[in-house]
């Protein structure tokens, strides 16, 4: 399996990802967010670019309700249910809803990747589930392009980390060629992986949102193979691949 | 001081470096051989994009002659002087010489960059060198920007790792906040800084030059701290902050 990572979102577009499997990751927090979403029982996932396109769908799907998540400059948008903290996507909340995200640098990676024959969302709590998914599933045998999100253009390394987690998990089951910026991120994870938190103190969207008072979402979102939650885009919906809790 | 690292040269395009000092790195091998043939005596190094380009050039320059030096996929342009092994510039064939090189990534990564305040190529054989200039020059209060060459669009580890040495460098020197690829970058040179070749030893530009016979270039570009020379672009031409050798 040949694996190629793209450092952010923005350089993913214009890809031709056709006859790979796309896996997208923001850890930080909307992969984190839409996992943690369909695990408590939503019932799928919708993403969209602009806030103006999150209220329009939201209006017209007035027969099934639909609730409206997201956030610009790591804040809940005025009027959403939602802000980007997974801690806000309880069973309560989320159980039996359909929703819509929109978020500044994930929301873009997915839309950039729809190319792709497979996209799968990854995120420290399940990716030992989307690498059992990838191996085992029916797309096996595609190339994989990771995708990090990154924050506003630049390379974030939360993502990377993450990207070198499910390297190193596919390495232990399959045979893996990996590009360059893989190997670097593997075997960074490979240094770190027994405290990430420490690996990524000095990280800028890290800071960033521990300065807003985020520090229980970077905890929860650092917390790895929690859930068995595979979250993939079927005809612009993202769902589980798995329904139902584990 | 702060340090940005960008990972291709084709990211590079549009970013505006006003007020900036950037390095430019292409390891293997365009900054190596721009270090060496200045190191060896050449005048000057004008850097062109296209083979016509680096034609037109030399033969307007009939009264001062100039020799033309590059590559294509690796391998020396037909009916040019050198071709992209650092091996060919000696003393005895640049000396006194002005050259024209064109290459695949290094020459557009130079192209680039041209709206930054200083330009400054950089190679392991001149990281150290390097690092001093931009410490006790007058551009010293600049930020850097360090971009990577890469290899037809993808980041190459050749080059990150040198990235990661001037950034470990720098950082001896003065206060240095980098963003999350040059946090990345300088902590893979720290842990494999005792033995580069090992470190690149999966690297794609690396095997692919190794497999097509180049394997003394590779050794010649991993040798750290050779000598003192600093090729800066000044109106359009590379030539040594210092003249003379060490």
């Amino acid at each position: 399996m040949k694996i190629s990572v793209v450092p952010t979102a923005q350089q993913a577009q214009g890809i031709d990802f056709s006859g790979k499997t796309v896996i997208v990751i923001d850890v930080l927090r909307a992969t984190s967010v839409i996992t943690t979403a369909l695990y408590n029982g939503a019932l799928d996932v919708v993403t969209v670019k602009t806030v103006e396109e999150a209220d329009s769908l939201a209006a017209n799907r007035n027969a099934q309700p639909i609730l409206r998540g997201g956030e610009r400059n790591a804040v809940r948008i005025a009027g959403f249910d939602f802000g980007n903290s997974p801690l806000e996507y309880t069973p309560e909340t989320v159980g039996g809803k359909h929703l819509i995200i929109t978020t500044t640098n994930g929301t873009q990676a997915i839309q950039n990747v729809k190319s792709a024959s497979e996209v799968v969302m990854a995120c420290f709590r399940n990716a030992a589930a989307v690498v059992d998914a990838i191996v085992t599933a029916y797309f096996a045998l595609n190339d994989v392009a990771i995708v990090c999100a990154g924050t506003e253009g630049q390379f974030s390394l939360d993502d990377g980390l993450c990207a070198g987690m499910i390297i190193e998990l596919l390495k232990q089951r399959v045979e893996v060629v990996t590009d360059d910026l893989g190997l670097l991120l593997s075997r960074d994870y490979r240094a770190h992986r027994h405290d990430l938190l420490a690996a990524l103190s000095e990280c800028f969207h890290l800071r960033r949102l521990s300065a807003l008072g985020f520090d229980g979402d970077i905890r929860y979102c650092l917390e790895t193979n929690c859930v068995a939650t595979v979250p993939v885009l079927r005809n612009n919906k993202i769902m589980s691949m798995q329904y139902g809790k584990e």
